[in-house]
């Protein structure tokens, strides 16, 4: 159970959007323009999966099985594959460039001046430009929101992770703009 | 100087809100929501200490800054006041209600399951409502965000704090949809 009545049984973040629909609205654009804009180099199972690394990484279920359940199926893997990212992305059949975005975005869920010159150095030298870096920063800083919020008001989520698979091509087709 | 160019010299997130005005606008719009929208029973000033001591915590000088400064104009105290605060709370001249959702904010700083069920009753005996808790984690968990993308790319901030205190009464008239 929660830690405030939401007067509904919705899961993870669903249920605190239809509680507080005021404060729901700009974070589904954020999540809308961050994750799924067309107008971005990075495809959009590559920012689900930036999410899904640091939701993983500040262990919140429901968002790194609900983010990890859409970078799954728009980069046409399983999630057993989507696990070995987590577990250890520098291992798995992931692009250099990719990989040092996810490694900058480790360093954010630490905290914003744990990421390096360096980090940002092989960014570059892997051809990431500065919007991509930009919005690795920024996703992952808002992943450490959306799990804070998450788990900072106690919510409940489904432990069988097939909810999370089975929900993911909805999701995918409606967006973040679109709530059922 | 910024891991990106910014193709701008303002500082702090305003440098990365004008490279990047698209993903500006819902962070402006949650800003407004969270910390200024009158159909509140938490204060201007007090959404917004929350905020600053959640920048204390991240070390985030820009934010703790540009915040206290407002939370000391809305709060009619100076910034020494605003930093005894930061220092010490359950010291400082603030209600017990506010002193135990300064408490819940600490925790979502360091992690949303940080937040203990001994906390939320501490707070609902002082009288916080659930949509209070709500927005205390919500606050605290966008600071934690703000914070990451800021220092995350290593944006620069004047270092003079008299600064931050001249700009908070036009940003307190302006609020976060008016950027100048």
């Amino acid at each position: 159970m929660a830690h405030i009545n939401l007067n509904n049984d919705l899961p993870g973040i669903r249920g605190l959007m239809e509680y507080r629909p005021e404060t729901a609205n700009p974070l589904n654009a954020l999540a809308e323009m961050l994750l799924r804009n067309v107008d971005n180099t990075l495809s959009r199972g590559e920012r689900e999966l930036i999410g899904t690394y640091v939701s993983y990484l500040n262990d919140c279920f429901f968002c790194q099985n609900v983010h990890g359940a859409l970078a799954g199926h728009y980069l046409n893997c399983d999630i057993n594959q989507i696990d070995k990212i987590k577990n250890d992305f520098n291992t798995a059949d992931l692009s250099s460039k990719m990989k040092s975005l996810l490694a900058i975005a480790a360093s954010v869920q630490k905290g914003g001046k744990m990421v390096s010159e360096e980090q940002i150095l092989v960014a570059k030298l892997e051809d990431a430009t500065d919007k991509e870096i930009h919005d690795t920063v920024l996703i992952a800083a808002a992943f450490c929101m959306f799990n804070r919020y998450v788990d900072g008001l106690g919510t409940t989520a489904p432990l069988d992770r097939q909810f999370y698979i089975n929900r993911a091509p909805q999701r995918a087709e409606d967006g973040y703009l679109i709530l059922r």
